[in-house]
């Protein structure tokens, strides 16, 4: 019988993957890739086509050859569906929608399907556009990130995010879409430029602040030996961050950010549109520096924060070797009105209903905020503009 | 310390929605709408915006000011963010990427975030189009689904999925993107004309033939009640094909279908490759029709399905009013060859991994093939363009 009726549908998903820290990925004896793609259902060979961001083949001028070379070695188990292809990586991957459709081209030539392997090799952006191409492509084919920066290896390319920019909205368009794997090579940090290193870094610090106090106090000791660029160091620190935002992923019982809050997103709002006002001539990663010594001044300001903290963690961002300030933070409109404001509303919009912004208190554990006071965050823009004391 | 370590992340999602049964939705004492929205944890009032198939407001000249009455009598809970906005359906929705750029762009412009709704109310194509754009815009926002279709109603509109065509790929690009709710409101078929129900119908013999005997025998029963157009004959008909459907994503293990197995696709491969070759002037449930019965008679040759049974389907389909054979199906290309044949592989291409066909066997339970007899096949197609003998 036909009956006016209400069915409650419950689907339940379980993803599961490994994020591996290795050395020397494509070295023909390194088993993860091939152990990361050989375990599954369907039967040998694997069909996989690799993309290379132009920013990493650029610095390792044999990466090309080595991919081709791995496959060749593991040729009972794997198989190139095309030779590596090479896109230029960084912010313009995501800033329209034609290198997102020139890689489902490149998807849809190498035949790739539902069991075949999409791979990305790259840096934050790159993985970014591949990830989104990856998850539309017969409503999603395997995707494999191998990030090669700092900040894509600590966050960005641990976590299950894709996305590209539209309409002036950085990640407008994307989805949640968990990786069939996350190989994280350390041999891509040594040839990382500096300001890259230090983008991981800002992370680092941003989530110590949030999550972890010993982390951050190891961090706030090695701020001098991260200056230095001493690359065991730096490893450790930027492991210990993929980590951390790993288990925020998998326990913060919202994985796919359905409700409000992200305390991950300590010191965004601001980062966010530092960027945008820049025309994102500051990384991310650096304005995220920026982005945590802002809201921690203004945290102590209002008393959640002792001010001491406050200072600890400003400084420890000025000695790794980060900014803490910009001239463009105090930009205004033709009205006088800061531009930086607009990126409060903008970051309520991204996340949608309440405001929510996440910020330490004390260091190592947070608290929510849920409105700005505007005066007072001005007078803190001032205080940093004056610079760190030494 | 900095270890070469293999993490394990493991991310279960749980969804939740309903799906409601109902008829006058938009009465304003009809509570559905509004409780599917303004049971959620932010505070009202829940901004909308509405999408509106032309098709439907064609059909319901009033539509669009029933809305915007029941918006009025729940001001308490609801708010249009704008009037409700027409678009074109049908599958030219799905063609090109400018309709869903569009719609991206009515989310932008009517502010829609994370915690207010995007509404459709159309068919299939549409809630195809208008789901993909849902599930790309901030990474998804909260979408409820009101079909107006018999084939939305009892298939594509309860289920998870959405997509457009690219590259004259059917379906290509697309997300699993569980919606915030359905609700199916039977006003909606009672202008539908006589084609657009039998595509639902077609959607149910299939489904009914490879998972529920006694639903089989009662369409069976039922089918020149369908024929004459019997309205309560065909709402319980379509509603158990729906609940069929549900039960079908909720237990079968695989709701983002990441294996190679697709039982509801029973008659696909055939149907889809039949719609481009006629350019979709066959649609879609006409096309799934003719799909099940050559892949029943072809079950039935190879001696997995009785052939009596084999019968009752070809005439069940027959007598609701279905094609059960169409002439492009021995359309071939300029060496003789069936361009139906090509199908089988872009079939396989889109599920990936094994050709994997599901066939009834007996009727109301099922098997699976991993490869088709082309003689055989032909054989089949041969004997369905002969007509069904009274």
């Amino acid at each position: 019988m036909f009956a006016m009726t209400t069915h409650r549908q419950q689907i339940s998903i379980t993803y599961d993957f490994p994020v591996v820290f290795t050395r020397n990925l494509f070295a023909p004896r390194n088993r993860h890739l091939r152990d990361a793609i050989a375990t599954t259902d369907t039967p040998a060979p694997h069909r996989c086509l690799v993309l290379v961001d132009r920013g990493a083949a650029r610095a390792h001028p044999r990466l090309s050859d080595q991919i081709r070379d791995y496959f060749t070695a593991h040729s009972d188990a794997l198989q190139l569906a095309r030779a590596p292809q090479l896109l230029a990586g960084g912010e313009a991957i995501k800033q329209t929608p034609e290198p997102l459709f020139r890689i489902i081209h490149a998807l849809q030539t190498a035949r790739i399907c539902r069991h075949s392997y999409c791979i990305a090799v790259g840096g934050g952006a790159f993985l970014d556009a591949v990830g989104l191409a990856a998850a539309l492509f017969h409503r999603g084919v395997r995707h494999i990130r191998i990030p090669t920066t700092a900040l894509a290896q600590c966050d960005s390319g641990v976590g299950v995010k894709n996305a590209i920019n539209h309409a002036n909205a950085k990640n407008l368009l994307g989805t949640f879409a968990p990786p069939h794997a996350v190989l994280n090579d350390s041999l891509f940090l040594d040839t990382l430029p500096r300001p890259l290193i230090l983008d991981g870094i800002a992370e680092a610090i941003k989530v110590a602040a949030i999550k972890d106090a010993p982390y951050f106090r190891s961090i706030e000791r090695a701020a001098p030996r991260i200056a230095a660029g001493n690359p065991t160091t730096i490893r450790r620190i930027l492991q210990r961050c993929a980590l951390l935002h790993l288990d925020h992923i998998a326990t913060s019982g919202d994985p796919f950010e359905l409700g409000s809050a992200r305390p991950l997103d300590y010191g965004h709002w601001s980062a966010h549109k530092l960027e945008a006002i820049t025309n994102h001539r500051i990384s991310h990663g650096h304005a995220v520096a920026i982005g945590i010594c802002l809201d921690a001044l203004y945290a102590a300001r209002l008393g959640h924060l002792p001010g001491s903290e406050a200072n600890r963690l400003i400084r420890t961002v000025h000695t790794c070797g980060l900014p803490t300030f910009h001239p463009a933070l105090l930009q205004t409109n033709s009205r006088g009105r800061l531009l930086l404001l607009d990126g409060i509303e903008e970051f309520r919009a991204h996340l949608g209903g309440q405001l929510t912004l996440t910020i330490p208190a004390p260091l190592g554990s947070r608290i929510e905020l849920h409105e700005i006071d505007i005066p007072l965050l001005t007078h803190c823009l001032h205080t940093l503009s004056a610079g760190v004391s030494p």
